[in-house]
């Protein structure tokens, strides 16, 4: 796997070369920038007076598909600075790079040909530029010089190529396929959540059908937590920054928080929270607690905030503010383990029941003694002990998982659920941690059943993670055609016309009553469009209300696939409930 | 009643003339500041050297009673500014205020005489002291002088007074009741709620308890508010000031709001939200609407964040951030009565059915267009024209409110729900208003029948009001012991001891299974602890379970009136639904 990702990179760097070698002969004017392999295939910067069409991209594959015919080799050479400066004196981005690299101290550079093309290039790649087998130009943008919106804005076009022409096609396939049940794609199409560029980057408005799934998805979660003996809480989304610098967060997360005016004149330094943790010790500390109390198991629909840079914004997933189901089990360290095994069983549950069981893996998150960015408390005993003792707790619940370094919360160690979204980026899901150390720092405290008072454990979980990231894997998972029990709505109701309104609004109204989440079209427009209208938003059922089935007290149903039969009302309501219940 | 409260103002201000003559005579060293009639009774500042303590009081108390029987008439008197200052050379307090009243053009002062005593006084006051039929020294306090914190701290004596004994005592007995009831003691006591320092004022966390009650509050109003056609949203709770702008926040209402980081530096501003209404419209606006959409009724469960200075905190009613249940109805002109008057039968439903609807007055808030400090939407006409059109709806609804000036929106006149706190305090529950200028401002159209676009009228309005402050009210209004349907837990149940543990728990579980929030005390405690901490939180039934209970599968219940039955635990379970249904 890594093999063949070093063998794609390599043709990436080296269809770069290809695209600029293309681009300079068709548009001899062109300044060529820089043209790095990307995550997925390359992209090349360049300034270049005319702007881009599809038609050239074309033309740009089919020179790139000759050039690559001539079959020369890429060959690498080493040049002092001076020679570097003098072979690419037209061009003053070349110029700047070849600066920067004087500066930091660089005797020589290397350069890269293949036939009469030259580029500045640290390389690696192919041997022979016949090894790209094939090409694809995707995109045209554009791009800042460096990313610096001060510097001149460059066009960008995006490619990729692989080894072979089936290779290739089978990553197209992959990627429309992915790209049509991307969530920030449907979500958009199908009124569950939008953005506006006054509001800003990252804050998502969960539209009607997305504030509805989010409702399913936050009361399915609370009550089954409160059957488990959670209790919830609601605490402020904000405190002043003492909190946080007890918590630790202010020394190790500041950056990543929104402070409230000017930090230098205000009185009162108030900061949105980035975590519901403290909120809830503080309630445990209210009042003295026995032994005989715990475990204390807080749960809360917890909105949170965390202040990312813009750029790295995307849809549902990456946001600046967003909504955990969040909750801290407190336990006296006899209780550790089986309350840890509870948290597992109900994380298992939620997402059997949401179904992306299957698409889970679990990653055991350790910190990294070597980091001294301060990105972790500094006690190196506490964490061998912690993570010795979530080690053994692992393996003792015979959870299969891998271990990573580097990757713990700055308190402890975790363990983290992962899933992949449709282009199968892995994203964490779910983090479950034991926490040894702030329950101290808060001085958290029980009488034990000697009398003495001793610092309780903190599990610090969640269930169904954070509701729009878990929101935009369903969306993806399902191609925004949720199950019955999730779908905002299950049944569209449309009367056949005008005249079957009323006799359609009453058995709309008897299927809301049931419970059922049923929306009623009686717009003024004609049948079909308001079917069209439903499939767009792939409700599971579509119900057809006209003379005959008023007459038998039907609905004339269709699915999703297509099927339809007439089916009594009140077997409808059964056979909702009984999907519902199922879990369908 | 207004000739009343004159009157008692009158008595308070003299008394606290009564109490300062007592001062000076108990403690010939006072320098007494200054002692103004308040909203209740009087207090008096004064620098005294000892710390006074509650038998003072009492001393006090005694020695006032004695000057008011001497009878003296309160005799005002003008004098220069020069005299004045003689008069009162010894005490710098007095000094301090002549000078001021000097600077301030003054040429002469008023001074009031009872006996050998002379103040420094405005008036007006009694005649006759002997009009003081009864006086009460409520409590010791302290204050800067002047309120600010630089300045020297007096201690502060309040005090109430009254022409009869009898008014006295009754407002003793009233204000035991209200003190009792206030929120922010049973509140607390009850675990509803907590502050703490280091989350900062006006912030308060709600525990499990004030947590469930929320729940049951905002499920209950969102399910409502669903079957009546509302489609409900989930947006974020900051933005960039830009949206602000075009909602005249930014300009209206600026000093109010939380801006995150520093204004100047900010690339980025972005600020938390005091209101939805933006949001809301942003959603109406992605896609073209018809007037077939129309009327069109977004709600959200919505946090707001309003930067009131700390201290005007108060439990839950003064809260720097809060959760409105708010919502907009966009309707054409023609839908616009309505659609309000459904708003209203709305309001009417959730008042009636939390148990308020009888505390509520009606008040309708117009502009003030003498107010020039920039409060308004300055456009006379559009004011003129909905202020009438609302006048209009309203007295067609046959609605029967209070006129009151200078108490609208800055973009629109509003229905104002007032009801009162335990204290006899007016305070504004729920608004509703009628809005012209927004959708212009935002561009909101539809496309009407004639083809053409227009502008919606829009409706704002909330249904529960602020859940906290509403929260407020009905912890005051049922003393914490909430109707069975509202209370966080329905039944308290406990095994008479660890042999019936088991039982007790299916029992509670069976109740669970039925939708009743059963609470299960099996902690190894004694029976009558269990039963007395039931007791405190005014759960409706405590369920006692022994040998004869489990043989006969029943509950021993007692309600909060001490009445006791054994009851079938399925009877028990019919009954509880009875009562939520009847909302009881």
């Amino acid at each position: 796997m890594d093999e063949l990702k070093k063998q794609n990179e390599k043709i990436w760097h080296s269809a770069a070369h290809v695209f600029a070698q293309a681009l300079t002969q068709i548009y001899p004017t062109v300044k060529i920038a820089i043209g790095p392999p990307i995550e997925t295939g390359f992209h090349y910067d360049f300034e270049l007076e005319k702007t881009l069409k599809e038609n050239n991209l074309i033309e740009l594959e089919k020179k790139m598909l000759e050039i690559i015919k001539i079959k020369d080799d890429m060959i690498k050479k080493e040049i002092t600075i001076e020679e570097a400066k003098k072979l690419f004196e037209k061009n003053e981005y070349k110029i700047e790079m070849i600066n920067e690299l004087e500066q930091s101290g660089e005797k020589k550079v290397s350069i890269y040909t293949n036939g009469n093309f030259i580029d500045l290039c640290k390389g690696p790649h192919v041997k022979n530029i016949s090894e790209i087998g094939a090409i694809k130009l995707l995109k045209i943008s554009s791009a800042y010089w460096k990313g610096n919106e001060k510097n001149k804005q460059l066009t960008r076009v995006y490619g990729i190529a692989f080894k072979t022409k089936e290779e290739l096609n089978e990553w197209l396939e992959k990627k429309e396929t992915s790209e049509k049940n991307d969530h920030n794609k449907i979500g958009r199409e199908q009124n569950i959540f939008m953005t506006h560029e006054l509001v800003g980057q990252g804050l998502p408005l969960l539209m009607p059908r997305g504030a509805k799934l989010f409702q399913i998805l936050s009361r399915f979660v609370e009550d089954e937590e409160e059957k488990r003996g959670y209790v919830y809480t609601r605490t402020p989304y904000m405190a002043k920054a003492d909190l946080y610098k007890i918590s630790g967060h202010w020394e190790h997360y500041k950056d990543g928080m929104f402070i409230m005016g000017n930090q230098e004149n205000e009185k009162e330094l108030l900061a949105l929270r980035p975590m519901t943790c403290p909120y809830q010790f503080l309630i445990y500390k209210n009042g003295l607690k026995s032994y005989k109390d715990l475990p204390i198991k807080f749960a809360e629909t917890s909105v949170l905030f965390r202040n990312e840079s813009s750029g790295e914004m995307h849809g549902l997933t990456r946001v600046r503010q967003f909504t955990l189901s969040e909750g801290h089990v407190i336990v006296t360290p006899g209780q550790l383990e089986e309350e840890f095994k509870s948290v597992i069983s109900l994380i298992n549950f939620v997402m059997e029941s949401i179904g992306i069981k299957d698409d889970i893996t679990y990653r055991f998150s350790k910190w990294d003694p070597k980091n001294e960015k301060g990105k972790y408390i500094n006690n190196p005993t506490a964490w061998e002990h912690s993570q010795n003792e979530m080690k053994k707790i692992l393996d003792h619940l015979k959870i299969d998982y891998e271990e990573v370094e580097d990757e713990a919360a700055f308190y402890g160690p975790k363990l983290d659920l992962q899933a992949k979204n449709v282009y199968g980026k892995e994203d964490t899901i779910i983090t479950v941690q034991i926490d040894f150390a702030l329950p101290e720092r808060f001085e958290m405290t029980y009488i034990d059943n000697d009398g003495k008072k001793k610092t309780p454990y903190i599990i610090h979980r969640s269930s169904i993670g954070c509701y729009e990231r878990t929101m935009a894997m369903l969306i993806e998972k399902y191609g925004g055609a949720f199950p019955t029990w999730l779908s905002p709505e299950q049944i569209i109701i449309i009367p056949v016309s005008d005249k079957f309104s009323n006799e359609a609004k009453k058995i709309h109204e008897e299927l809301l009553e049931n419970g059922i989440r049923s929306n009623l079209d009686n717009r003024n427009e004609s049948l079909g469009y308001r079917i069209r209208d439903a499939q767009k938003i792939k409700a599971p059922y579509i119900g057809v209300i006209g003379a005959r089935e008023i007459e038998t007290k039907s609905i004339a149903i269709r699915n999703r696939n297509g099927e339809q039969e007439t089916i009594l009302v009140k077997d409808f309501i059964s056979k909702i409930k009984k999907e519902v219940s199922e879990k369908k």
